[in-house]
């Protein structure tokens, strides 16, 4: 898979976005979906996508879809500071199979941070139990300005 | 260093900025300036920091700001793609020292990945020749839109 190449429509965040695979969602509006990354490198491991936009990769997305993904994406990391109080966290956001990205409908990683906790490398986590995301994303949620 | 507290006009990027300090540039605007990494990741390592904004982290930058940096980290993306056609890259955004950040002006890290080559850790790469790193900022900033 190369950085140029067609949007795949039946990508896992599309199947998502249309409601045939479930999520575990944190917030969402008109343009973007913020949910729990099943396979999370820390607890509290979540994703923003744009639902507008059929971008890919970073290279291609339209201005006004990135600065409201880039927007979304400070505001759930505000809020799962606040819910989850950790001591740092990374925005991570990969393209192309040779930069780990996994899933090619451009996301953010919001990934928190504690320095007496290893955090998983990407691809590498096992996946979380629904129960447990959906407690972390209810905090997340309940956080929100 | 906690994710709370006063920016140091001292830092490093704040002492770049204004001029006191040299640093290899790729290009820069009345807001943004991108130049390379010294410690780079991967060859093509660049740095995105707003002028104007003095944002530790992600919590605290202006929504004006941050959807500047980010237009501007795609800019630079697209030209270190042209300019050396990495397989894939990744941006980062780190965020508190737990979260890897070492330097605290909010800055995002577009770093070129290639399948082949592994990545230096954060904090782990040997530093750059300067006149290697013109070089490659050269090769960028020519391939800009």
């Amino acid at each position: 898979m190369t950085l140029q190449a067609p949007y795949d429509p039946d990508n896992i965040f599309a199947r998502i976005l249309r409601g045939e695979i479930p999520s575990v969602k944190v917030w969402e509006d008109d343009h973007v979906l913020a949910f729990m990354d099943v396979f999370p490198q820390s607890e509290g491991h979540v994703l923003i996508i744009s639902k507008t936009s059929t971008a890919r990769t970073l290279l291609e997305i339209e201005p006004k879809a990135l600065g409201r993904l880039i927007g979304a994406t400070q505001r759930t990391a505000r809020a799962v500071v606040k819910a989850l109080e950790p001591e740092g966290f990374q925005i991570m956001q990969l393209n192309g199979e040779a930069g780990g990205q996994t899933v090619f409908h451009l996301h953010f990683h919001v990934i928190p941070r504690w320095s007496d906790r290893a955090m998983k490398g990407h691809g590498h986590a096992p996946m979380a139990d629904p129960d447990t995301l959906r407690a972390l994303a209810d905090r997340i949620a309940a956080a929100l300005d």
